[in-house]
């Protein structure tokens, strides 16, 4: 599909180890983490910024789309080059330096190839972390690149907030490099524009390291299992903890029954900690955590957390209708077993929704009465985040639904899911898995005119040339 | 200098209360809190968005320069006119409306127009405040577009960290009017279009209103007044600090003993709280909160703070020389009070910097050894925020000096200073301050050229007309 000059010129610029164009070499390249398959022209695999650069510059003037992959563990098709076979893909995998941690300004530089999981083993003995708490192990680029959250957004925030500086490359004919901070903490000299690059699916320009905000790792936890009195009143409860604990509170994750079901059938490993066995309707998961040592003459966490559901547990009209405080190490096995567990219940249609912290439940006890209605034999498998407004909204089809079969059904209910998620309870589409070619057709539809026009404008200004996987 | 038409045409836009041109009704729009004096053409003072808009995009269409101003308080010549006499005020201190407060989402809808003393005292029924925490009293319009941090950014970070939503006016023809974000905590479908106007002195568009992040106000507090070993020592002490409370450390601010003499000299309720009132060379507060109330079986504050500071100070080599427990209302007092104090000590020439938090003594003991060899009879009252690098380096000179009449004399200083501390230190000229007409020139000088380039192209698809103070 790609002229061999091509081929040639960027194997000189990369050298034999950095360019693939063998299928089975390219074959983990282009396939997605969930769904997706496409076709690469080739895999460039720099070292440098600076191959990144010329890799980039040379494809734009050549008129060569370009796709930028991380870990490649995304859920939207954001990292993998589409079906046409003229894509080239651009892998951050070899880009795994520098490591250099400033252990006072408690920030790390990091080439944007590095895994989640080594970043943190590394900086273990520093008593540090990047406080992003995932189920996947994601590189730090496409981090960046979707924004992620996670389960301790809460109290860590997103990756926007953790990220003090970038290098980027801009997909222009020069190969721009841009050097946009370097770990200040406070600096307000004009647009800050790392922030242009995060949660874009990597279509404004190629991130090639980063300067992280790190914390302190957390040195006490206790955790707890609540199951609300009722849908209705998860909100108050969400809000006697915080007016209790403030920034104690490290977690409040949502269960549905359903999927923690699931997760029960599907993975042996688990045991069930619920009463006789049953499973609550919904169960929340709430931490608190401190990142200093135990001191003699404190109170133990578990204490505080006992003391404080027996203080709301007492309350006239308590938001409670159970709880207990449980191993952590235990309970969030479970909370982290419940992907798993829904993927194994049949076909698994997954959402990636947020709203304001107040209309979740609501739009979860919609949906239950409305699904039925109009997709009927669609089990409603959520979780996800209360505290920060996130909702893993996971549908289950039997296998062996006929209608799975068809195209056009999958496509209608995410169409039917979306509509009323966004318009009708002003959520959002995609709270942390940013766009992809799979919210491709939801971005058009649900951006204002006015702010649609003003992307292009800044695509224009930043990376003319054909890149990611998003038009902006 | 501006055509009667055209004050007809804004009146009969925003009714007679709605526009002031004469020159009692508009001195203290002309007047900046620190510097600068300009000379305004009018003063549009518009109630709604929409009113923003119109007068905004009549502007426009006519070549009318304006610059939006909001509590005045800041300290980059940011808010006022210039000097011509042709550029109109767009004063947001009618913008009062809504004040929607959102208990479950933990946010505040408000107008850009508000004061943070009076966000604050509404909110404290709810328990709640919008935690930045400034000696000034400034609108949250100016607040967002100087993205100030002040002394508690440790733990609740800056403005940007805290903005969860805007509604923007762009300069151009239409007005056009940007609704951007009401309150999601992840919503990650394309460029976050906010983070623009945040940080960069009301040149890229209006901000009328804001959804704001709250947080549970502190219930308990601790406070220490620390002298570390030496100058060397207080990474070293920062670092000790937080590896024993974790998030617990609200603020670690440094105090030179310059501006703690100065402060107790000219702020006559102050007493002084050091042993035989010898003021140290440098001096920290250190303050520990928590938003939980107090609970029985728990550790007091207080007793908290001594026993960390106890395990420091028994350390080999204890960063530690001195340190005390004390009222926090009286050391915060003194903390306050510095800025006021040096104010009185002679001609204040104030800089706002910030470094990488391993940089900050460094460079105060580099300009303690090189000012009395470049400026001799300058004095160095620097106070400011260790623990998230920023520093309001303020110089202080007699006022009866010759050299303060020669206009050279505080320009060369200038350029001295910021030399040093972007040049050689790689800190920012403007920590939390923004840039305003004050810092064109550094803006200009320090900025690389790709980055100009950039800024220029977003001005001219989002504001493309005369706005502001500052030339991006």
């Amino acid at each position: 599909m790609i002229d061999k000059m091509h081929i040639d010129a960027l194997r000189s610029l990369l050298g034999e180890k950095g360019l693939l164009t063998e299928p089975n070499d390219m074959a983990a390249y282009e396939t997605g983490a969930r769904y997706d398959q496409g076709r690469a022209a080739f895999v460039a695999r720099p070292v440098f910024t600076e191959e990144v650069s010329a890799v980039v510059a040379y494809c734009v003037r050549n008129g060569i789309s370009l796709v930028a992959q991380s870990g490649n563990t995304g859920l939207v098709s954001g990292s993998t080059p589409d079906g046409t076979g003229a894509q080239g893909v651009l892998s951050l995998d070899r880009l795994t330096a520098p490591f250099r941690l400033d252990r006072i300004n408690r920030t790390l530089t990091a080439g944007a190839g590095l895994r989640l999981s080594e970043v943190n083993q590394r900086l273990e003995e520093a008593g540090l972390f990047f406080p992003i708490d995932l189920g996947a192990d994601p590189r730090l680029g496409g981090m960046i690149s979707t924004n992620t959250g996670g389960s301790r957004f809460l109290r860590y925030g997103d990756v926007r907030r953790n990220t003090l500086g970038l290098k980027v490359v801009l997909a222009d004919t020069q190969g721009t490099i841009l050097d946009l901070g370097s770990g200040l903490r406070k600096n307000n000299t004009g647009v800050d524009w790392k922030q242009i690059f995060i949660g874009t699916s990597g279509a404004f320009g190629i991130i090639t390291e980063c300067v992280l905000n790190l914390e302190p790792v957390p040195r006490q936890t206790a955790t707890a299992f609540l199951v609300p009195a009722s849908h209705e009143r998860v909100p108050d409860l969400l809000v006697a903890m915080e007016e209790a604990l403030g920034s104690y509170l490290s977690a409040f994750e949502g269960m549905s029954g359903n999927a923690v079901s699931a997760a029960l059938a599907h993975v042996p490993s688990l045991r069930n900690p619920f009463e006789r066995g049953v499973v609550p309707d919904f169960v929340i998961l709430a931490e608190i955590s401190r990142s200093s040592p135990p001191r003699e003459g404190e109170q133990p966490l578990d204490a505080v957390l006992e003391d404080v559901l027996g203080g709301i547990w007492e309350r006239e009209d308590a938001p409670l209708a159970d709880a207990f405080v449980g191993p952590s190490h235990e309970m969030w096995a479970l909370r982290h077993a419940l992907s798993e567990g829904v993927k194994h219940s049949g076909r698994l249609i997954a959402f990636d929704l947020s709203f304001r912290r107040g209309d979740i439940m609501r739009f979860l006890d919609h949906m239950k009465v409305e699904m039925p209605k109009h997709f009927d034999g669609v089990t409603i498998c959520d979780f996800g985040h209360i505290g920060d407004g996130g909702v893993h909204f996971n549908l289950v089809v039997p296998a062996s639904d006929p209608r799975l079969s068809d195209g056009a059904f999958e496509g209608a209910l995410r169409e039917w899911v979306f509509n009323i998620a966004v318009e009708e309870f002003d959520g959002s589409y995609s709270a942390e898995h940013a766009i992809g070619r799979k919210n491709q057709i939801f971005y058009d539809r649900y951006t204002p005119e006015d702010i649609r026009r003003l992307a292009t404008g800044l695509k224009a200004i930043t990376s003319p040339g054909p890149l990611g996987s998003v038009t902006f």
